[in-house]
């Protein structure tokens, strides 16, 4: 029997109406419930699904061991969880009440990464449901602590190594080039993400009073978060380029060569056009650039009106996105010691470091990235193009330490996705051409390990 | 009969208890109650006490015409409404639940206005009662605006100019130079007051899907704020400076002879150490110096944990305080003109301005002034000293302008009162003594005017 589309999507919508935000106490047990409902897909596509605690989010995890011991392993990696919706009222729909509009469904987790994760366990039921086997033994792991940085996957996956041993991991977790463009990954950014606090008082205080003769703590994070860059867009923390391998002529050559659409990639982000490092593309800022970005910043009074107060205190979130072969824990040294250097002796500066993840590079050689550009070009009757992508996904790294292998990824969101912003959106038709592509990698594997 | 001091304290903790925030939408109610609570306040006293609306928040109008149309009207202005009290938590005690520690009277407005406000009304009450006449007649005027500029006091003054003729204006909205050290206020900082926003996308964007190469509101606005001031404190505003009158040396060697506990002063603020402009002293820096302060930033993810946006939006609040002869909207002008110049292309800028004052110089001559002078001495047993102060009433050179007649500026407060911070407090012994110097006043005035 044929798939029935609207049963798909029904069931991804129900996956979607969960919010699973992994970083919110107060969702500890909606979070729960995303894993019990991969638990039950992954009993539905037949890989015994069950729900495995940590001392965090619980991993869901299934298994199909059907190609036996000799036949190699693949390990699919997703998560469950999702980023906060806020700003909750820039969402044109509720962020948990999906809604289809103009072909795309909308919600928190669309595409990163319930949408995804769900295009690989309906693929893998209507193989087995199809023909009951599949030409490698396959584990699916989901986790529920991507969106903060996975404090608790690694001691799970050094706990349950025998069980997680595999030859490849395949990863869809990212975008295509394009509507039409899928794609290959061959790099990932790393992130290492900080809060900086300064505090110049003890208390916030009157600034008639007091202005002008004490320590502004929110004027003095300010004066350090602009020591971070130079004129150029540089980085300007000593020491921060010092690993960053440059890209070799012939790569800067072919990635010039993509069909960009810049002007439409500037005016999906709502930008006025071009910004960031003098000298480099825009893609190549995306992809082989580091960067040193503020996410957040508080101090003082932010409400309404007037209120003349100097500050205590003031917050910024500062995170740096790496490239081959930058550290995000020396990164953090770095930092750390610019601040040190820079701040004015009265106030006092903490740095905390609040999560990092390694940059990484794709092998391109072997049957699971072969598969993968086959089945691609199969699904979307295009060969595939190798890009970079300027996001992390700090895990892929230590996955492949620790279960043995390299890994494939293979992405089928959209640029301009909201991934971590309002209205995240995932097309409506990758669904379908999603599944199709990963049931016919299971074909192209079969046929490169015969 | 003598006054009970606990009923005077009673009486002042229902006034105290009613949060009259004047900023606050929802907090319309209470404050009409505050002004309701004055009028009643003001009947006591045998002042006729009436509310008369405004557009926005109500005055509280007292009158005392005993004297006679051809005596010296004396106009009491004090102000009824309170800064918010946010951040609750750093509060020792709730902010509107008014409890006295250590032989302060900790609440919001205790010393700005409410507390000193009170001591005129029982001062006035105690006069009338004993003797039924005072030596001059006598308005009291309280409003429910001047923690938002008073935007509807100026159109009332100008409305009711005939009634509120005077001959002299009298404020109690400052504090004394120290504990035991009374004093008269010479100059006020003027106030400017301003929001800055900063767009750089349409909506918050994934850092690493777009970190790198589109503009970052964040790190722009803070680059912008770090133009504000040069390595020496300076404000860097072309211009700035252009209007600001240099106090004489003589001025300068006198505030250099005040006892300043300067350690002390730090130690209140809980801050390192003195800051602010290289060359001048503490008391400099707050008395003769213009300042330009960020009392509050905003922008992007701020709460726990990591999320990787870049913001699209970041905001600040700037205000400077302004000394004679700088005006306002000349400084507005020269901010704008600032931020225009040192904002890079790749995004918006908008300024608006929230409030503004002119600063301020007594004149030290007259039976009005020297009346005080005789008072505080009479009330705290020493010569009181002649101050400037760092904070701003902006309504003072706008009274003076539409009552026709200079100010008096004397107050109760002590330094370090949190005025406009949590735990705002004022002297408990300063109730008994603040109204028997204001009782005095009126003999004093009476024996000038003889």
């Amino acid at each position: 029997m044929a798939p029935d589309p609207d049963a798909r999507i029904r069931e991804l919508f129900e996956f979607l109406r969960i919010p699973s935000i992994s970083v919110r106490s107060e969702h500890t047990e909606d979070t729960r419930r995303a894993a019990e409902w991969v638990v039950g897909a992954l009993d539905r596509a037949g890989l015994g699904g069950s729900l495995v605690e940590t001392e965090g989010h619980p991993v869901a995890l299934g298994e199909w061991r059907g190609a036996g011991k000799d036949a190699p392993t693949l390990l699919i990696y997703g998560h469950y969880d999702v980023q906060p919706p806020e700003p909750i009222e820039l969402w044109t729909s509720p962020p948990f009440d999906p809604t289809i509009r103009d072909s795309r469904i909308y919600a928190r987790g669309a595409a990163d990464n319930k949408g995804q994760l769900f295009l690989h366990l309906k693929a893998l039921e209507e193989v087995l449901s199809a023909r009951a086997t599949l030409p490698v033994n396959v584990v699916v792991l989901a986790e529920g602590e991507e969106e903060i940085a996975s404090p608790n996957l690694l001691p799970f996956l050094e706990r349950h190594r025998d069980r997680l041993n595999a030859d490849a991991v395949l990863i869809s977790d990212s975008a295509m080039f394009g509507p039409g463009l899928p794609c290959l990954l061959q790099s990932l950014r790393g992130l290492a993400y900080f809060e900086v606090r300064v505090r110049g008082t003890s208390q916030d205080l009157h600034s008639g009073s007091y202005g002008g003769a004490v320590a502004n703590a929110a004027t003095t994070l300010a004066r350090m978060v602009a020591t971070l860059h130079d004129d150029r867009g540089r980085v300007a923390v000593p020491g921060f380029y010092d690993r960053v391998l440059d890209w070799d002529g012939d790569v800067r050559d072919r990635v010039r060569e993509l069909p960009f659409r810049e002007t439409a990639f500037f005016e999906e982000a709502g930008a006025l056009g071009p910004s960031g490092e003098v000298g480099y593309s825009t893609l190549e800022r995306l992809w082989s650039r580091p960067t040193c970005e503020v996410n957040g910043l508080l101090s003082g009074y932010t409400g309404e009106g007037a209120k003349t107060v100097i500050p205590a205190t003031a917050m910024a979130k500062v995170s740096c996105r790496l490239v081959p072969d930058q550290d995000p824990s020396e990164v953090g040294r770095l930092l750390r010691a610019h601040l040190d250097r820079v701040a004015p002796a009265d106030v006092h500066v903490e740095l905390d470091e609040l999560a990092g993840g390694r940059p990484w590079r794709a092998d391109l050689e072997g049957p699971f990235f072969e598969a993968a550009r086959r089945a691609l070009r199969s699904g979307f009757g295009v060969e595939p193009i190798l890009v970079g992508e300027g996001a992390s996904i700090p895990i892929v790294t230590e996955l492949e330490r620790l279960v043995g292998a390299r890994a494939v990824l293979m992405g089928f969101a959209l640029p301009g996705a909201n991934m971590h912003a309002p209205d995240e959106w995932f097309p409506e038709a990758h669904v379908g051409l999603g599944i199709k592509t990963l049931v016919r990698y299971y074909e192209e594997l079969e046929r490169l390990l015969a």
